[in-house]
């Protein structure tokens, strides 16, 4: 608010890199039905049997397209409380984006190795590894401007950007236990990844604003 | 209306879920044209006949691009209704938005197998399953949404939300028994789609709101 | 103008409709890269070799690019004088928009054949055939709109409505007239394409309004 | 500030150029992803060592990320100082969007090549090439839209425009050193290019206006 209308200008406003952020998830969700192939029927097989057998194929875009789209609603709703940017700020979002448009892959090496025996381990740990990246890079953004208030909305309670903080540390701290979960058991690193997907899928806590309780900053 | 500013600021406005919507429509639409391949002459052919007997391959580009973009319409002229957003409706929008996506797949499905007399039926099946899944959810969206008025306009009149309701649920057993009908017989299930489509494509009916009419809220 | 709110309320803005076109004309645009692939060099051979082979992928790109690109910017200097929109507008920009992500397809198809010189004349005439489909849609979705002003602004001169009705008439018979002469002789046809494309770049003409001139509607 | 509305408005404006450009940019950003192959492990191998194999495919992954999306941050950066746009800076820009799309292609012939000693060096000279494209179209651009203030605000300051002229140049000659630096050392012309990649990432300079300054146009 101490920021002059021309100083502020030579920065990106949010909306546009909201704008552009929508973009690159609206991208990512949609290239994951490339990954879901024709099945080949051979000489007197049955279809049914040929698209049954993607169930694999079905998982990987299920679970990865709400994993992005959960993403995605979390993106916009922290957002909120961001009221400026910075050119760090841009480039830790661009960082951000890289690892969401990195999640097709390791969707795709679940979905080739999850029915073969002896490689589903790795391929459970290798997407947990892809769950947790844009789970690490987002929390770093935030920290980037949750520090001293730096790009918040000055009247954010800092109860709020706390219980915020605590929160995405959390959720990082139990994707990368996922990961070692994984590295013990592919399934029990999967399952402890699908529930933190469903805790996402939970209604975000509200902002708080220091006008709006008794005050105290 | 009665909600204060900082409030709705939380949610999703409705306007930015039909902006990432758009995104995906957009992205969705076109990957179709990948699914188009070239043909490929052997000594002595015609590309010409190549280009013939990818007839299958315009079908399903032409069908499917109508399909996405009568959903696109609509959804814009259904989002006209809804002042407000929450939590649950912006899941419920991501998992419409994955049954959109997904429609390039049963549409290459439809297109590897048409011409295949034995696996004809089955194939259309699949794709009018593929059709029905977005109207489910659609319907889905609109029963969560249209309850109680819970995100529409309050000046809206419960004639047109009663409508709306019976229009969508009339449409979802037609897709449903589209699909039973493509059991019996697949050209006949493909016929029904497309007469549904037909009908989509009329012009849809114009809200009325209270305020409008002689009231009776 | 005498449109009240609520009744237009319920079409499509122009601007909604001009941001979903957007959106496919960047996917469709961003998509021809896909059809340049990365050249295998054999034992010995040379890659720049191999690269200097794409010279036909490159033209292809080049071209595509700049044709989608020319539609993108003519289709926002016509939405300009768009005022409203209706059902059937709305329709007829999707089946526009069809035959724009369609222009991939004809494009890998003269890149696969353009140096094969028994197919290049097929090529070149299916070429420009997916040319001319973007070019005729248009073409109706402009006399669709025109006809009696009716998406028009009310103000926007007859004159520049006849003059723009011709450009597009006159647009038509030449592309027309180059799948012609693509069947006589490829190369012919491709040359008119390109000299089309040329005139296109030519800065287009102001909309004239009749408040600017001496009136007499 | 001369413009009438009227005559302003048949012009493209900066908003919708860049929302165009945007879409373009986070396709070409997320289609990266696709040349990321997943890996096919011959009978007892290990998935870890075929996905290590992939670290060429994720460092171009990684690394033409970053670029396109410095681009982008430029891309928006400068849009801020242009003021209008008109029909030749339209063309101008979808002749750059050309150069950003094609990113992706000379990614994968990296990728491919980088372990093959080879031909390592002729794709780390195509690959500067690649990111030399952009760099020259850009600079183009900013010529035609600065030159006499042409699109610019008129009360941009005169230094800012000489200092990001110069910036421009330079950029662009030490983009074209590395391609020759390349042709010499194919390593040596990609740490180059990184390094001309860190310099983008530096944060931009501020424009400075006449009426902020002691003014002296």
């Amino acid at each position: 608010m101490t920021i002059s209308p021309k100083k502020a200008m030579v920065y990106l406003t949010t909306q546009r890199i909201e704008a552009f952020s929508d973009g690159v998830f609206a991208i990512a969700i949609t290239l994951l039905v490339l990954e879901i192939k024709v099945p080949h029927v051979s000489e007197g097989g049955s279809l049914w049997a040929g698209l049954g057998h993607l169930w694999t194929s079905y998982f990987g875009y299920i679970f990865s397209f709400i994993m992005i789209g959960v993403y995605w609603a979390n993106h916009h709703h922290i957002f909120h409380v961001y009221k400026k940017s910075d050119h760090y700020f841009v480039l830790l979002n661009v960082i951000f984006l890289m690892c969401i448009s990195f999640v097709p892959f390791p969707t795709a090496v679940l979905v080739e190795y999850i029915g073969d025996p002896e490689h589903r381990q790795a391929a459970m740990t290798f997407y947990a590894l892809g769950l947790f990246l844009p789970a690490f890079s987002w929390l770093c953004t935030w920290l980037y401007a949750s520090h001293k208030h730096r790009l918040l909305d000055q009247k954010l309670s800092p109860s709020y950007v706390t219980k915020t903080t605590k929160l995405f540390v959390i959720s990082n701290l139990l994707y990368f236990a996922a990961i070692l979960i994984s590295l013990w058991n592919g399934i029990a690193g999967l399952i402890v990844c699908s529930s933190l997907t469903l805790l996402y899928l939970q209604a975000p806590s509200q902002p708080t604003y220091t006008d709006e309780t008794d005050a105290a900053v």
